[in-house]
C-alpha cells in the first residue's frame, strides 16, 4: 500500500493489519512516562491543511512526533495559494522540498487523490499521501480509529448492528465508516431524514432508516455525526430544533440502547444538538477513547506507509 | 504540586525552590553552544493560546524543547472552538491525544483552573496545567520571572520595595506579581489612577499610591505595566496622553530612583506610551534579561510538573 | 561571516564554497532514507516571517530539522507586532529567548539589515541573521539556490548568459539573483518594460533589453519571475494581458530558446499569466530542482554561520 486515500485502498485483510498494529503501539506506549520510539527517525512528515481541523492535526502531528518523524504543519491561510498557485504545484514543491509523506485534508472532494497522482512518478516513487478528509467524500483513518474503538468496546466488529446518525450527506466520517464497517462484517444502518442522504445511497452496503427510536433498541454501536452546517446551503435542512427532536441523542434515546451499546462521536460535538450533555458524558460515550486510538491508529498508517511498503518491497 | 494556576499554589519555599531550579538550568546552559537537556525525553507538551502572544508562546516552546520535550502548539484560529466546541472538550480532547502538559492561554479569568478541574481524574491523574495568562486574573510564570530577575538584580527580594505603576485593573501580571513579591517578603506598593485599580484591591497584600514621583524615590524597583487597551471599555480610563503624563516612565522619572534600583516591564513595551524610549533602553532596565530568566523559569515549572512529582510520588 | 543579508556579502569565493557545501549535503542525504543530521542539535533557530512564504519558511524549517536543530516559527498574526511592539523589541526579545539564528521575511526593505545591527553586541555576539526576503531589495538564499541549479544544468555559470525577465523593479529575487550571477561570471540582461525596471538599473552589472523575442536564442538561461501584483499601485503597469503577451513565457518562444538551455521560476508560478502551462512542465524547466536545492542551500547557509564561524574563530 503506497497511499491511504480512502476505505477502498483497504482489504479485509490489511484493515485488520492496521488495528492490529495500532494495539501494538497502545501496548508499547500507554502507561509509559517516555512517548517515544525511533521508527520514522529522519522521515519528513507534512500536515497540509486546507480546513482548520485542529483535532486531526494535532493527532497526526503527536503520531509523527512520537515516532520521531520530523513533522512539519502548512496551513492553507499562511500559503502560496492564496498566491494563485495551484494544488497541483504546491503539493510537487512541498515533495521536493523533502516531505516523505503529505496528509492532505482539503475542502473538495478528491483533492487527496489528485495529490497522489500528480507526485506519483509512475514507478511508485512519490510521497505517500494519506487523506485526512476532503471535502463529503472520505476521511479513511477516522474509520479506522472508530473501528478499533468499537473492536475494543464490542469485543469484534463482525455481526454487530452499527447505525449511522444524522447528516449522512454531508459527512465523509458516514461514507468512510459505512464502507470499512462493512467490509469488517458489521450490519450498518443508515438513519437519516431522506434530505440528508447522498444521491447514490443505494449502492452503499447498507440500509436506511428514517427513525432513530425504531433503530436504537438493536443496534451495537451509534455514530453520531457532526452536523456540516458550514456545508449546506440549501433549504431542505432541516432546522436545528427539528434535528435535534428527531436525530439527537438525547437521554431518553440513550435509555432505549441495549446495556453493551456503545455510542461514537468524531467531534467536535455540538452538545445540545446532536447528543444531550448527559449523554455525551455517559460511560457508554466512547468519545476520547476514539481521539486515543486515533494517535494509535495513525501511528499504525503512517509506519505502514512509510517503512512497511519498503520492508515489502525488499522482500 | 500539580498544576500551576495561580501564584497561590505556591508557597516560599515552593517558589524560592523554583527560582533555584530556574539557575541551575540558566548555569547548566548558558554560554553553551549545545543548549539541549534529555530532561523530558518522551513528554509531550502542548501551548493551547486563545490569545495571541509571541512570546510566552516562545518562552514555553524554547523551554520544552531544550528539555527535548515534543512540544506541539495548538492556537484558538485553527482550533475547533470556531466549530462550536466547549472548552472542556477541546481541553479533553487533548489530553486524550497524548498531552502530559497544557499551557493555556486564555481570555477568560479562570480559565486554566477549569481546564484542570475538568481533565483531573480525582487521583492525580490527567495532565499538568500551566496557566499562561486568564484573563485580567494571573500569569504567574511571569511573576516568577519577574521575581528571579528582581533577585539577580537586587541580591534578594526579601525587605525590598517593588513599585508596581499603571493598569493594574486589567494586569494579570501586577496580581500575580503583587502576590508572590510580597509573599518572597518584599514591600509592595501599588501606583495606578483610582480609575485603574481593581475593586478588592484593599484585601491585597500591598499599599496603594496615586503619586509616582512620590514613589519612586525610595523604591529597589518599578514594575511598569503594559496598558491593556484591548480589555478596556469604559469612559474612566485617562486618555493616552494624560496616562503617559501621569504614570509613564519618563527619564526625568527615572532620575528620581536609587542608583542600585531596577526597571522591569513584561513587555511588548509601549515605547513612548508607558515607557520612555531611553528608560526602555537605560542599563536600569532589564527588560531581555526578564526574557532570558523566562525560559529558565519555565523549563524549571516543566521539569517540577511533570518529573518533580513523579519522583516526589514514587518516595 | 556572520549574516547572510545581501548578496554583497559574499565574494565570489563564500558564494561557491556555499554551494559546494550545499551539494555535499545533497550527496549525503539525497536518496537515502534517514535524512537526518546531528550538525545543529541543540542550536535553535526562529524563522521570523511578517509576510506569508509557505515555499521559504518549510524549506528553512526542514534544513534546520534535518540538522538536528531546535526550529520555532514565528508569525506576524501572532505576533507582538499587532500590540504595538517595535521590530527592534521584536527581534531583541527573540535573541534573548535563545535563537543562535533568525530567519527574517519582511515587507519593508532593509528590515534583515537592522535587525543584524540591532541585536549585535559590536563583538562580533548575538544572533545570525538571515535575510529570507526583505521588499523590493533582496532574498540571497534564493540567488544561491538559482544559482546552484544554473551550475547543475549548465555545468557552469561563469561565461553564460542569463535572462531575467519581468517585473525587475519590484522583485527581490531579480535583484539578489543580478549581482550574484554576475559575480559568478555570468553575462546577465534584464529583460522588462520601462516602468518595470528600478531607477536605478544603470549602476547593476548587467545590460538591459525590451524584447524577451530577441534575447531568447542567445540566453543559456531564463529566470522567469513572479508578477508581484500585491506591491503594485500605479497605473504604469501593462495590464496582465498586455504582461502575459510581451513577457509571458509562451511555448512558441520555448522554441525560441537553444537546445540547452534551462527555465527556471522562484514560485509560487502564475500558469498562463508568467508562464504556459505547458512551458512549466516541459523538461527544460528546472522548478522542483530550484525548491530540492532550496533545502540544501539553506542547509550550508545554516551551517556556515551557526558551526563555520566558530570554526574559523577558533583558528
Amino acid at each position: 500500500m503506497k497511499h491511504l486515500l480512502s476505505v477502498s485502498d483497504l482489504t479485509k485483510e490489511t484493515a485488520t493489519g492496521l488495528l492490529d498494529e495500532a494495539e501494538r503501539f497502545q501496548q508499547a506506549l500507554l502507561g509509559r512516562e517516555v512517548r517515544k520510539l525511533p521508527t520514522l527517525r529522519g522521515r519528513t512528515v507534512m500536515t497540509v491543511f486546507f480546513e482548520n481541523s485542529t483535532r486531526t492535526r494535532v493527532s497526526f502531528e503527536v503520531a509523527g512526533k512520537w515516532m520521531s518523524a520530523d513533522v512539519i504543519n502548512v496551513s492553507a491561510s499562511s500559503s502560496s495559494v492564496s498566491k494563485g498557485e495551484s494544488l497541483r504545484d504546491t503539493a510537487l514543491t512541498l515533495h521536493a522540498a523533502g516531505a516523505d509523506a503529505l496528509i492532505v485534508r482539503h475542502p473538495a472532494s478528491g483533492a487527496a487523490h489528485r495529490i497522489a497522482e500528480w507526485t506519483g512518478d509512475g514507478n511508485g516513487g512519490g510521497p505517500a499521501v494519506i487523506n485526512a478528509g476532503d471535502g463529503t467524500h472520505e476521511h479513511p483513518t477516522q474509520a479506522l480509529l472508530d473501528a478499533l474503538t468499537l473492536r475494543q468496546r464490542l469485543g469484534g466488529i463482525e455481526g454487530k448492528r452499527i447505525a449511522i446518525v444524522g447528516d449522512i450527506l454531508h459527512s465523509r466520517v458516514a461514507r468512510s465508516n459505512a464502507f470499512l464497517l462493512s467490509m469488517l462484517g458489521a450490519e450498518v444502518v443508515l438513519v437519516a431524514p431522506p434530505t440528508l442522504l447522498p444521491v447514490g445511497v443505494s449502492t452503499w452496503p447498507v440500509t436506511v432508516s428514517h427513525s432513530l427510536d425504531a433503530e436504537l433498541p438493536g443496534a451495537d454501536a451509534v455514530l453520531m455525526l457532526r452536523v456540516q452546517a458550514e456545508r449546506m446551503n440549501g433549504g431542505f435542512f432541516p432546522s436545528p430544533r427539528e434535528y435535534s427532536i428527531t436525530y439527537g441523542l438525547s437521554e431518553r434515546r440513550l435509555a432505549l440502547l441495549p446495556e453493551h451499546a456503545v455510542v461514537l462521536h468524531p467531534g467536535p460535538m455540538l452538545r445540545g444538538m446532536e447528543i444531550a450533555s448527559a449523554v455525551a458524558d455517559s460511560p457508554k460515550t466512547a468519545v476520547l477513547q476514539q481521539v486515543t486510538n486515533g494517535v494509535h491508529v495513525r501511528m499504525a498508517v503512517l509506519f505502514g506507509l512509510l517503512v512497511g511498503t519498503e520492508e515489502a518491497a525488499a522482500l
